[in-house]
């Protein structure tokens, strides 16, 4: 048996960024301070917040749930509401449905469960079949569509999502192996824009690994699934090279990460932000004339009639 | 036999970034089309320049001289020569100093080979015998040393070296991976200081294996060795990754020089170009109050009257 570094008790995991094994009651300790930490230096949850927690019922929203609850919940000045979106995908979404019902019952979050049906009277399947596009194509731009507008007509303030460490600086990487230093820039936290919810990640200091291991010791349910039309080689590969990396030169992840971070200040000078409108259709914010969900829509809705 | 795209002769190469494949002429004509699209951009060869050319007698730097030779080498207002330095690596060296006297006096360049030895009194192999540090952290100070006080002794106006596109990202992808922006900052093209020649890097719009191939195709002598003391596996990782990417996604190597170039305005804000101080005991430039050189050099003093 190995033993914690920072007692006797049975190590559970052994940290290689920080080189050390750790028991439950101290990795635990170890990972909310980590929150606390995210959550602090970007000021991410302050009085007086109504945060909405994008709940999907799986493996990372589950934690989020329960550590955001555990370690903020018993504020009065901050309230937390979970939003499911139920983009209709068969098999795979109804289970985590229920995670995320039954999760938010257990936290006793006020719990809201909006699907892709009742909003726009497809599910992504029927989409999926009668669309071009590829399905990330359409469930990307709905679901962040209803989180946000769910989350305004809730009066939530902010918009919490579960991306942790490893989601993070893949998408970093991404940006900057493709050159798009714009789409860098939307990864920098507490940006604010007018309509649109301030979206957090109070997870974003710690790895996918930790968050799987936490909801574990935590007794949470874990749904390992993916979805079925999850397809994005170029993220897998850079995610890939970040694991090998990371296995060999352990703490990159966090390096990644401070380098971002330091590029944040040139980042906003070079793409201030910018004032957005609201859709001719639907009101909704849109740096267009008309919000993308519309045109999908509109699409959608032609190759229905045809 | 694949035939080029742009005429009907013979294929020599399938470009991925392009999805071409070119004969000898087309494929030449490309090569040099770069080398002169980065020289522009940048600004790397000016009217009345005196260009040093860091001619180690490798692969990339003997392409260097015969290109640079051939695209500006007719014009009276820019002077070329070449510096070699000798770092005194039983084996490796020798044969590449050889290469670099034949290739200069073939271009008709001047030509100076300048040693550690007659320098700072040991050469590599027995700085590494004596010392205790890595020999590329001897051999990075003493070399760039060597190269910039050189060329300002021979009033070179500009110092270029054969550094092409995947060198340059691959140190680039380094320094976001170790969020080390300042370094990254330096990556900046003609980033002038004081005292230090401005380094040019024509060739950094080129793949390495088009380097090869160019060489190939004019009958440059290709030293492939590497050098015995060559170890980065931190870079050779990424080198890996960087070259599996390129394979499945080709041009993404351009896309990570079209990326970082676009953060280039605000690293300038972030690091402004420092002024330098003067040794104080070489009187060459330095960000401290001593140089490393003569750091090290101390160093090994000391070690070798122990």
């Amino acid at each position: 048996m190995l033993s914690c570094d920072l007692c006797n008790g049975e190590a559970v995991i052994y940290q290689r960024h920080s080189n050390r094994h750790l028991c439950k009651k101290h990795f635990i300790r170890d990972f909310e301070k980590r929150i606390k930490y995210a959550v602090n230096k970007y000021k991410m949850i302050e009085k007086n917040d109504k945060i909405a927690i994008a709940l999907s019922g799986g493996k990372d929203s589950v934690v989020l749930a329960f550590v955001l609850s555990k370690l903020y919940g018993k504020r009065r000045d901050i309230e937390f509401i979970a939003i499911t979106i139920d983009e209709g995908i068969e098999g795979y979404r109804p289970p985590t449905v229920e995670i995320a019902k039954n999760i938010a019952k257990n936290l006793e979050i006020e719990h809201h469960i909006v699907s892709f049906k009742e909003n726009f009277g497809l599910t992504l399947d029927e989409m999926v079949r009668i669309g071009e596009k590829k399905p990330c194509s359409y469930c990307g731009v709905f679901r962040k569509y209803l989180l946000n507008k769910t989350a305004r007509e809730l009066n939530a303030t902010k918009l919490a999502t579960g991306h942790n460490l490893d989601d993070e600086t893949q998408t970093i990487m991404l940006n900057y192996i493709h050159g798009d230093i714009e789409r860098l820039a939307r990864l920098i936290p507490q940006r604010v824009q007018e309509d649109l919810i301030l979206r957090i990640k109070p997870m974003r200091e710690v790895y996918e690994k930790e968050v799987v291991i936490y909801g574990l010791l935590n007794g949470l349910p874990q749904d390992m699934n993916e979805c079925p039309y999850s397809y994005f080689p170029v993220r897998a590969a850079i995610r890939d090279f970040l694991y090998e990396f990371e296995n060999k030169y352990p703490g990159r992840k966090f390096s990644i990460m401070r380098g971002f971070e330091n590029l944040i200040p040139c980042l906003k000078e070079l793409y201030p932000q910018v004032k957005l409108n609201k859709c001719e259709r639907c009101g909704e914010p849109t740096s267009k004339n008309i919000c993308q969900a519309c045109v999908l829509l509109d699409e959608l809705k032609t190759k229905l009639e045809c």
